[in-house]
Order: C-alpha cells, then structure tokens, then sequence
C-alpha cells in the first residue's frame, strides 16, 4: 500500500547551525516540502541580517533540495513597523517565547501586559504576521501549558485579527482552547501524540524522549491524537524536531528536545493507519498549514510505502526518536 | 555547631552485593548504626540460607565497623508459619513489592485479594514481622502511589495487628493515611523531602534524581516535610539509598535510584537546621524507627558539626544526591 502526501510542511522546525545544520537540514529537506524555521540561535534571530544570512546558511546546507524555508523571528516587544514592514517579505512568523522556558529563550518575554504588547500586536495584525508562542508558565512542570491558556485567551480575546499559533501543544486544556477563539490555531509534535510522562519516566528513564513542554497524561495524549486524526481544521503538524548530540542527551542535565524530523511523516503514517485515518494525514501535514498561514509551498510529492523501515540508531551525533526500531511506513 | 546522634538509623536501605555492596557498604556503615536492608537482589531473598549468605557478605563488606544489620525476606504469599518460625530471630521484617514497580521486583506481588493474604499476614502479625512495602500501583507515574493508598488502608483495616510500613512515600495521599490507622507507619528519604518532579524533569532532565517513587508535587514535598521535621511518632528516616554505575544512569534506559547513603545525615542536619528543627532529628533518624520496630541498635554516636562539606563527585562507580555540591554541615 502507498500514499502520496502533497508538499508535507513542517510548522515548527529547529535546524540550529553550523556542523549540526549540515547534518539535520539535509535530512528535512529530504522528508519535506518545507517548514517554519524556529529563531532561537545564540544570539537569536533579531534583524534582517542575522534572519537573511541564517536562511543563507540553511540553503547552504541543504544544497540543491527543493525545500521553502518559513523564516521567523525572535519576539521583541520594540519592533517598530517599519522595521516590521522592512522585513515583511523575509518574514513568515514571530515565534515569542516566555523568558528563560527551553533551549536559548533567555532573552524572552516577561509578564504579558496587554497595554505594553498593543502596538507590536496590533501591527502584526495589520501586516498579516503569524504570532507562535511557546505557551508555558514558570510553574510546576506538569502544569505549565495549562496554566498558560488563559494568557492564549487573553491574547486572542484582545487581539482578534492576530493570527496566534499555539506552539506544541501538549494538553487537553489547549484542544480545548481551539475552538473557544477565531484566531487561535495550534501545532501539534510527533511525539506528544505518542507518549506520555510514563513513556519518559514511568519505566527506566528515556532522555531522547526528555523535551519540553514535557509529555503530560494519557488523557492528554488522547485529546491530541483525536484533532490530529481527524485533521481539525485549526491544527497543524509541527514535528518541534529539536536535535542534540547524544553527549548532550546522556548525561547529567539532559537537554531537552527529540529529534524526529527525517521519521516523522513514517511514524505518522504508521499513526493515522492504525487509525484508519490515512485520509486525513494530508490535511494534517499541508492543507491546513496552507490555509491557516496563507502560504504556497514547493511543489514535492512524498510517496510513503507500507513497508518496515528500521530507524537508524543515530544521525551524525543525533540519537532519534525510534533509534533501532522498526517502523511500519518507508519513505519511498 | 555541633550535635551528636546516638544510632542512627536507616530504615531503608539497598546495599547491592558483589563489587557495589563492597563500595556503598563501608559508607553506610561510617555514617549509621544500622539499616534494614533490602531484599530485591537478582534473584530476591527469599530463603534462609540466601538471607544468611548476604548478611554475611555485607558483614564482611563492612569490616570491624560496628553496624546493624536489619535483614528482610522478599514477600512471597506462600511463606508458611514453620518456615517464619525457623528464621524468625534472623529476620527484621518483609518486603512487599508489587510485581515490576522498581528494581529486580519482577518477581512481586500481583493483586491484593485480602483472602489469599490471610494466612500469611495472619501469622506475620502473631510473629509481630512488619510488612514493609513500595505502594504503587501500575497506573500514569504521578498516581501509582496515591492510587496504592486503598491498598494500604485495606490491609491496615484487614490485619490491625500487623504494622504496615509504607515504604519511601512521595504524596500527601500517602502522609494523609498515616492518622487514619493505629497500625500504619511510613518512611521517607531524603530525596523526597527535597526534590520534586521540576528538580528532576523541570530544567535539564537529572537522571541522578531519576527515582521510583518519582518525585511529585510541591505540596507533596511540603506534607512529608512537615510530618519529618515535626518527627511524627509514625514516621521514620529510610534514605531507599539506590547506587546504580554512572553508566547505567548517564545513558538511553537511565535506571531509577538516587544514591544518598553517605551525605544523608549531613543534608538532613542542613534541612532541619534550617526549619529550627533540629532537636528533632533525633526522632527521625532513630527514636521513632526504634520504638516502631521495637529494636535496640549498635551504640553508636555520630556527630555532626556545622561547616562546609563538598559532597564527592563520585564514590567508586557511583555519582551521589549533591556530587559536587557543598553542604552546610559534615560529620566530624
């Protein structure tokens, strides 16, 4: 059996830079039609600058594969319009993090004041600028995204032109959110539809499953896989594909982040099959996303095969989700 | 400042065997007058002969060092009274693991029909044998113990004459029972009193304070703090000291144990120093377990004077709780 997936989309991708860029963009690029090129480098993605010569780098490594890269920058409250509108045509998205809540998001946001964010939110909603947030509070780490879903809903109550993806959602408490606000959209990982904290710490404890937000309850993981499965027309695939090197994953303070880019659209395969819900892996994985950002991906057939694919136990330095497993969908 | 305690005690202990009982043995024997010593080796102790073979391995592990062996059976349902009675004087108490809740308990219990107990339970409580047991159920790693509560409460309410010690508990469910029976005790490690799930999974992913129970919630930690620094006449000090190799923790599959055993008594001093509490210290680390035990251990006085000790970044093979990190008391 096969399936041919129109320009597969990645709504939230980290490529990072230098050594680990040549190893993982290529692997992207071979997977997808494109993707939302998260900006949180050391120094993050601030200016036209550093946005052009990143999206340089990336193009540089990944040679001649056809692959559109969705630029974002990194939220500063300060961006003047015009600066805004310098950029407009470079740009795809603002990816705002609250300060200090995963890898290099030191420089985020503090408090979410409605007076203070008014005149960056208002002139991306007058540009047509996706905001993507990464939705976590300081709290206990079970509790982060949810506690975070009343600052979602102020903002989508407040600014009711924006277009605000919930990045990486990980909660039923978010499910929940997307229907209540227009404008409130969502990605959702592979791996938050597959595992939970037990999959993480129940049994013997697996780092290359350690990220963040961390896999929360089964119940969560079921109200995921149910919008995911039946392509709800405000969630979007966003693989969140966060490599380290192995050194950085076992060992004491694992770095969070799974690596699941070039096994994504196989293990989803396998998902949305097992579900009887092949039919819907398109809107997942492209309609939506095409939809809900406006865009026009690279033109790239995937033709994925119901044959065994045994993941590769490492990627360069990278240990992936499923190392040494067999899944039941190739890439063709 | 100095304070002296006179036997303390460690009311759960796992010193391994072989290589690793020969490295964690001494230490524990340095800081404490005795332990009860935990019975999960590969295979358990289930025997007399196997149970007087490891106290003698221990006893030659630790050298002239004067310290008191508290040996354990692994529970099994189909111990007889003939056999209980034959190795009665040699015996402190038995464990009882749930079938594979934690390390080499493969072997435990499933299900808790209270009519299959009887007989065994029955005659523990006429040989006034305590029944030790880790108090997890199967269940999402943040409920296995508070869904186990029932189970406590039921065997506490079948056998009002058996003490039940609820072994290294992490939940406010669990410090909650303690007052609903006459019969029902607990121990609490260090650990639990000072970590909770965001030390472990909240930053960088710790795997050396990857333990089963795994830590909880903030106002988890705060109900067993609450019942050690008062000493609660019902509860007791057992560190679940658990060496693992570096290896076995810094890798894919990190096993679950944190390994306190030689700064226990230091961190404790710190944390009851801290709260104004340390004139109960010695009701956690001895009276208590002794009148709850009814045991006279090994004289012994250990003291304890306030100035900086760095916790080694390893003993032998294994990382301990702090490796490192300076403490505010040491043993002097």
């Amino acid at each position: 059996m096969q399936i041919k997936l129109n320009n597969p989309l990645d709504m939230h991708l980290h490529l990072r830079d230098g050594e680990m860029l040549e190893t993982v963009g290529p692997l992207s690029a071979d997977s997808f039609s494109g993707a939302i090129i998260m900006p949180n480098l050391l120094p993050p993605i601030t200016d036209k600058a550093s946005l052009l010569g990143y999206k340089q780098r990336i193009n540089s490594a990944i040679g001649d594969r056809d692959f559109t890269l969705y630029m974002t920058l990194f939220f500063k409250p300060d961006y003047s319009r015009d600066f805004l509108l310098s950029i407009r045509d470079e740009l795809t998205a603002i990816k705002l993090y609250p300060a200090g809540i995963t890898t290099n998001s030191e420089g985020g946001l503090s408090g979410f004041d409605i007076d203070e964010l008014r005149p960056i939110l208002t002139t991306m909603s007058e540009l047509n600028i996706p905001l993507c947030i990464h939705g976590e509070t300081n709290g206990f780490v079970m509790d982060r995204e949810s506690e975070f879903v009343p600052v979602y809903e102020k903002l989508a109550k407040n600014f009711p032109d924006l277009t605000i993806i919930m990045e990486h959602i990980t909660t039923k408490a978010s499910v929940d959110a997307l229907d209540k606000y227009d404008n409130l959209y969502a990605t959702i990982t592979l791996h938050h539809l597959l595992i939970t904290l037990d999959d993480v710490a129940g049994g013997m404890l697996q780092p290359h499953l350690f990220c963040k937000p961390i896999a929360k309850r089964y119940e969560d993981r079921d109200a995921l896989q149910k919008v995911a499965l039946e392509a709800h027309p405000k969630v979007m695939f966003g693989s969140d594909s966060a490599p380290h090197p192995q050194d950085s994953k076992e060992c004491p303070g694992c770095a969070a982040g799974v690596f699941t880019a070039p096994i994504a659209l196989q293990a989803l395969a396998e998902l949305f099959d097992k579900n009887d819900k092949l039919n819907n892996l398109q809107a997942f994985v492209n309609t939506n996303a095409c939809r809900i950002y406006n865009i026009i991906p690279t033109e790239k057939t995937i033709t994925l095969e119901k044959k065994p694919f045994v993941v590769p136990d490492k990627y360069g330095t990278v240990v992936p989700m499923f190392a040494g497993q067999e899944l039941s969908w190739s890439i063709v």
